[in-house]
């Protein structure tokens, strides 16, 4: 096992590069056992708690990876049943976007940070410490789902992932269990009367209704910038440094906020 | 509830037209206590085994596609634990991609073929009868899997995922109870040793090592059929009436079978 001197753990260090040598840790990463006190449930395996919080930048024979895997199946067919019930006339397209909003990547990492799981999870990937605070900071903006207007660390979406993973495993394969550990962790869950669709989605559906044409151009900057024409006509920009799909859908965003007000001034 | 004389049951009628008005039974379709009696199980909700028996097409006020959602889940679930427990030392992209081939249309609609349940299917998709018939026929030569060569009637697999969702809602959302019932019946089971790829994938790989450049040209023929040129030269040719996807991956094992062949009489 890796001595936890050597570890860079979330709250750590502040590298401004990506890279693979070791980090120095200044403090000894916080115990596992506080994780068990937090999700409210002891392992009777320690080595699959250790397993959840290993991500595979540190390169050991082992990481959260399979864990992950295993704990997306769970969540989705807990979403599943839960909502299958609490919907009993619900169709299956609708019941797949309300599964969907609470499994992505967005809903998960709000999750991690929220209970402060992430300042456990045992790393190499000195960007991270700096995308949480980000991720942290711009979640306040939309309480619920940002719906593709952050970026999110994809790393704290799979270890929560990676605990539920853990958690079946350990509990020999009970979904009950599970349920019962993570169901209040996992609030505020989004329901159907708080289920929202992506701006360009949305967007799209607007302007199809009034048979306009919409028209998303790169600007071909550095920091990946969109202009939103409808009609040809400029309504709305977005940006994002790392993602396109982030950037349109900032722009859509944007689109949607000033489009009737342009309209009207149009028509005025 | 729907009287079973006006039902379409595979095994009835030859309509040749996909159509919405009522078909005549000739000869009642057979008591769902069968299926009991096929999978093993009985339910204590006869609703649900009605509901999972019930396609869309009927215009009911209910039909199968809730359960199949989530059967889907459990489907997805149960092979999840069972190949993380059976291969210890897989990654997740392997594990996905084993998952995949035993969760997926061609294996599922195996499964119905296979235990004569798509006998038992209430529809009125007058052409599912032909397209059954063909699929029993064509699988012969693909005892496992064909990964991608022959048309799949859907809605035999989504048959096996609502029958699996309606045992899982059934026994109070038991995972082990659903794996001990469909253990059997979902067998011959794709493992490692079994796994292949599709031709399409299969072709473009080989060609990549060989750093050859693979074209796919659309023929444009009302039977969808598909040339491949590698290097410029043409290697083989594949055909489907209805699925373009399935006229690729016919001309890419129809290449793959030639290439060899053809590359060796390049070379004298």
């Amino acid at each position: 096992m890796v001595a936890l001197q050597e570890l860079c753990v979330s709250g750590g260090t502040n590298d401004s590069s990506e890279s693979t040598h070791k980090v120095e840790q200044t403090t000894p990463p916080p115990s596992l056992d506080e994780v068990e006190a937090i999700i409210g449930y002891e392992f009777k395996s320690k080595r699959l708690l250790e397993e959840a919080f290993t991500h595979a930048s540190l390169g050991e024979s082992f990481s959260n990876e399979r864990l992950e895997y295993v704990g997306d199946s769970v969540l989705n067919l807990l979403f599943t049943k839960q909502q299958y019930f609490e919907y009993p006339d619900l169709s299956p397209g609708v019941l797949t976007r309300l599964r969907a909003a609470n499994v992505d990547s967005d809903k998960l990492a709000r999750v991690a940070v929220k209970h402060d799981l992430h300042r456990f999870l045992r790393h190499k990937k000195p960007l991270l410490e700096e995308q949480i605070r980000q991720f942290s900071e711009e979640i306040r903006r939309y309480p619920l789902h940002s719906n593709g207007l952050v970026e999110v660390p994809k790393a704290l979406a799979d270890l929560v992932e990676s605990i539920i993973g853990a958690v079946f495993i350990d509990c020999n394969s009970s979904i009950e269990i599970v349920w019962k550990v993570f169901k209040d962790l996992l609030e505020p869950v989004i329901r159907l009367e708080t289920l929202k669709i992506h701006p360009v989605t949305q967007l799209y559906e607007m302007c199809q209704k009034r048979n306009l044409k919409v028209q998303f151009v790169d600007l071909w900057k550095e920091n990946t910038t969109f202009d939103v024409l409808v009609d040809d006509q400029f309504v709305g920009r977005g940006s994002c440094r790392d993602k396109k799909e982030i950037a349109i859908n900032r722009a859509a965003r944007n689109a949607l906020d000033n489009f009737f007000k342009l309209s009207h001034e149009k028509d005025v």
